[in-house]
């Protein structure tokens, strides 16, 4: 290959120089990059705090991603143990703790690529819902992983609905123990990371009878392959449920019991007990496990959602402006396709995006830290606010999010379709977060059921939490913009989000008082209102996510250019919402035609606007090229050789038995007919 | 496993009877399912043949499918060159040829997934582009498997603008040959399928020098690998480009040429000649080359974009009344998931989309047919009306249908992310679609050129073609629907798409000539219009589609229920247009609020309408679970066993290394501590 330096590791390997075209677009950042990196992190002593631990990570080869992209589910599964194991003793040598400083960005420097993430949810699981002297005997075993833990919840025909779960756990007062039982194929557990090859023991989530009686469901500890040589117990079959779309590296487990027997110890019983004689008591308040699901639902909007757009950002936009395609000017040579229109119109209201949810995140982390305090002050107010917003931001940022990952990938054209540009395997990934955790529609109608409820009791004057107090005010006036330029004001665009969720939520409440006044039953009129609600409960979501990003940059620090440019990713993200969605603004009028066409302008020049400085926007995510894992988003810009090197690799380019096998024979068989 | 029968062939076997929740929607159908298939089929005789053919393939255990979740992208590569090979033995056993009504079904019955594709473009540019000499040396060759071909246009660096592409052939008068060369790393050929391990032969695309001046692109045939033992030819590196989202059995390859001569006989010549001293003898119309990627962007819509879609909602939709999920009314079993308005609204309007593609793709086949008669007498006319729809179209439907896998795909939860459920796959292969034969923004871009030129011309009272003749009409009336149920009339709907197209149109137009008067120059003006020639190509094919709908049904059968059935899909597809884009029907006052509620209203009503036929509106797409190849789609609904029998099928579920190698010392070096 005399064309081209070919390096041994085209990953790691400076291929030369920055690509000029890359270059280029740095030299006329209009802020200063590493302080807004400094801005995302937190400050700058956390970026320094990050920066050690993916360097410590990447430097090590073992916790590798180079052959990701060529490895089979098995192959994937082995080297996710693999790390899994290593961590620890990496954790040890580095002087990294559980709840030390380094420890949030351990995961993320290994873009998840590890196993026993299940092993974390089993210990929290006891440690939320276990007694003392629970936690105190299965804690420290799991942290020392005596053993290996999962967590058994869904079953192959239950998902979110958990009353429905058919597993069943009974008390037989003789034995003092709970026979287990998943008595049709549809309760068979399903899903459950870590459980298909990896774990000894999980929760068991099950139907509690006691005496006949079910008492509802309830968590069990089980052991279900031998510590000594991992063979199944008795009773048990378990096993991996094959290929998914993405999560290669996780063997996602079935689990079917047949009379397993736990002692009566291993109910989980900080909440619900079961006495000897089979008395059955139920001690404190299970609202703590309310607060659960909000927590992991705010946990993993940062790892899970918003790092994979801002790394599918980061390669989209980086290869806009490496690619050249069709000429823009007659004579001219072909043009950065980031210079076209519809190509910015494509990528940077996702950039947009991913600014105004890494903020919307930090307002949910601090109404979740509140919300903590106030627990521990047995004061359980929040809860409604905070599992309406944490469930309405799941459903709204991972839906946003995804759809951004997929237009990053489309806006590549081809090369975005191949899996070396990285763009496949975050999106394949980034889709689970829509289901996980509460499927998305049900999360909204979740948060559409506070809505409504709060407007009854605002428009009844009774007090509202604050997120929702705006409900009460109903205005019936007219969006006061006069020209294009008023459109970038925030008290504007702010004010017409508002209205329009104001008006949704209201008009949905009257047509379900309509129809519940007219004689349909309340659970009918209710399910004839859902596609409503679901629009009524984004409206707000997305109102909260604008005004937050304004009053968020109405406090920045104006040096160095940054909150100059935040504004105007504040006004693109708003901006963008009222003209992808012009219908909701002009339905009532509040918004007029004319005001529209304003709209449009000022987004339109605004993308021309934040085009300038995309490339800084992306290089202040600060990823290594390591961990974007991509042939087109690399630092340097050099997309074509590194396709080419690393393609080379794969192990589609070593010698297949199809030729001898089927190509020589037909290629000859006719070859000796002539 | 005493919980169910275990069988040995999940997939083929009958696993019991129909599941009664699937059984009971099919007793109500308000319409024959089988007359349906023959209208979806062009006739009772064509689904015959068409069944005959899907039997012959299926029963052919080495077409099976049945591990294609499972195999790596070797095993997938190698499987279907072994069904290309056998594919022309069983083509000749079973007496089918190229130009049989049985040919055009095979392609369909093996779910694409056969080797050789890319041999017959190899042929059809041969026979569209090559002399009659060509041809008669060339075709027999390539038909009898004396060699295998491709077709290398896409360059690394070069894709949609033909125009870029860098590869070089030079003429030599001194030897007669043609001196190819990909003088830099964009140039290199990347994508090719069947050309990184199968092809012997190529059409290369190059820049054609003769005495160091530019001709502009010409096909030349490049013989790459060696006939006997399939090694590289001499200046030929090739190879594969490793792994994609999808299409694993396709060998797209890569190929870099470093002075490789060909015969001057090898330049495809039946409109453009190089004559041995040298001199480029340009003849006939060049015309028909436009012609001929119309062609192939009309063809492709059926098999890779249409059936797709089908698939997608066949699964989704027959989950959709197995899965019980929460309850819809207090003190009844969970309900139907298909019973909720939510899940109506994801999938019904995907069912609606794909019957009105299916009679979209009537419209333009018969388009191109009467296109082609034409050209046969030297008539052009009609080509750029078939360019833009085409253009516009491929970009509309594989753009709406790609989404509506996506929606299918979410829609079935957890199950739907497993690749057992059929549904990733059909999401990551349509997907390619969207890129493929001409990236959708630039192919509505073509078709918004059009329309504006034809904007124009209508204006100035010029004739312009048929389809949009409706441009020059423009009224400025309002929509005169007074309740919902106006809505359902296809005048009124028609009507409404009608005047959007217009006004986006007409306003575009504006503006690109209010910025040429301001100064901007042409093609910075067309650039800064281009997000709004978007939204105008898309109304236009909306409203085409709509309007071709509207007017098929008017002309089907009223027996058997044909009709009432496809109108009620018909308005549903239009309604649900107009409910997703609101804000363009409200724009100028066309429609009023009022009017949109309306829409709303009769939107919603017929979801429930429809619900009572989606199963009976997929089962008429006549699927076999062979070619759904998904455990929730199957025509017995027996999705639990067939998710557990086959995921125990999954490599994951045999030994696995990790276990001795990470597992056990981990466990047994601190149980040993104890």
């Amino acid at each position: 290959m005399a064309l081209l330096e070919t390096s041994k590791h085209c990953q790691g390997s400076v291929l030369g120089s920055v690509n000029p075209d890359l270059g280029s677009e740095r030299q006329t950042a209009s802020f200063c990059v590493e302080r807004l990196t400094a801005l995302l992190d937190g400050g700058a002593e956390q970026t320094r705090i990050r920066r050690a631990v993916v360097e410590a990570i990447e430097s090590d080869p073992i916790f590798s991603r180079e052959n990701q992209y060529f490895q089979t589910q098995n192959e994937r599964y082995e080297a996710a143990v693999r790390k899994a194991v290593h961590l620890q003793k990496k954790m040890h040598e580095m002087g990294w703790t559980e709840n030390g400083p380094e420890y949030k960005y351990i995961y993320r420097a290994l873009s998840g690529d590890v196993a026993f993430l299940l092993h974390r949810v089993f210990m929290r699981s006891i440690s939320v819902l276990g007694s003392d002297r629970q936690v105190a005997k299965w804690i420290p075993l799991a942290t020392q992983h005596k053993l290996i833990g999962s967590y058994a919840q869904t079953e192959l025909g239950h998902g979110t609905y958990l009353q429905g779960l058919e597993t069943t756990a009974v008390f037989d007062t003789a034995t003092q123990e709970f026979i287990l039982n998943t008595p049709r194929i549809s309760a068979m557990k399903w899903w459950p990371g870590d459980m298909g090859r990896s774990a000894t023991h999980t929760v068991v989530f099950a139907q509690l009878y006691i005496h006949g009686k079910c008492y509802g469901i309830h968590p069990f500890i089980v052991q279900i392959r031998s510590l000594q040589d991992h063979s199944l117990c008795p009773g048990v079959t378990a096993g991996d449920i094959g290929p998914k779309m993405n999560f290669e590296h996780i063997d996602n487990g079935y689990l079917l019991l047949k009379n397993v027997h736990v002692p009566r110890e291993n109910m989980l019983s900080k909440f619900c007990e079961v006495r000897p004689d089979g008395t059955y008591v139920r001690q404190g308040s299970q609202q703590i496990n309310y607060f659960t699901m909000t927590s992991v639902r705010i946990s993993l909007i940062s790892d899970e959602v918003l790092t994979p757009l801002q790394k599918a950002c980061t390669i989209a936009i980086r290869y806009s402006v490496v690619r050249r395609q069709s000429k823009l000017k007659p004579g001219e040579q072909e043009a950065k396709i980031l210079d076209y229109q519809t190509q910015q119109e494509k990528l940077l209201p996702q950039l947009a995006a991913v600014y105004a949810f890494h903020f919307t995140n930090d307002y949910l982390q601090e109404l979740f830290d509140k919300g903590y305090r106030e627990i521990q002050r047995k004061n359980f107010d929040m809860l409604p606010e905070l599992h309406a917003l944490s469930s309405g931001f799941k459903a709204m940022i991972t839906q946003h999010c995804t759809a951004g990952v997929e237009i990053c990938l489309r806006a590549c054209g081809g090369h975005g379709y191949s899996l070396l540009s990285g763009l496949p395997s975050l999106y394949t990934k980034i889709l689970a977060s829509c289901i996980y955790e509460g499927e998305n529609t049900i999360l909204l109608l979740q948060t559409a059921r506070f809505l409504i409820k709060c407007f009854m009791a605002a428009s009844a004057g009774q007090p509202v939490p604050p997120s929702v107090t705006y409900l009460a005010a109903v205005k019936h006036g007219k969006c006061p913009a006069k020209n294009k330029l008023d459109f970038l004001s925030p008290d504007i665009y702010t004010e017409a989000y508002q209205h329009v969720a104001v008006r949704l939520t209201s008009s949905t409440a009257a047509k379900l008082q309509d129809l519940i006044q007219s004689g349909v039953k309340k659970h009918d009129a209710w399910n004839q209102c859902t596609v409503q609600l679901v629009q009524a409960a984004k409206a707000h979501c997305h109102y909260i996510a604008v005004k937050n990003f304004a009053e968020t940059v109405e406090k920045l620090e104006t040096k160095a250019g940054i909150q100059k440019i935040m504004k105007h990713l504040c006004d693109l993200f708003a901006l963008h919402g009222i003209f992808s969605n012009t219908g909701a603004f002009l339905h009532d009028g509040y918004t007029s035609a004319a005001q529209m066409d304003m709209v449009t302008a000022a987004y339109l020049d605004l993308l021309a606007v934040i085009r300038k400085d995309a490339v800084p926007l992306v290089d202040a995510f600060d990823f290594t090229d390591k961990s974007l894992n991509s042939a087109l988003g690399s630092y340097d810009g050099q997309v074509y050789q590194r396709l080419y090197e690393w393609a080379q690799k794969s192990p589609t380019n070593q010698m297949s038995p199809a030729y001898e096998r089927y190509l020589k024979p037909l290629l000859h068989n006719t070859l000796s007919k002539l």
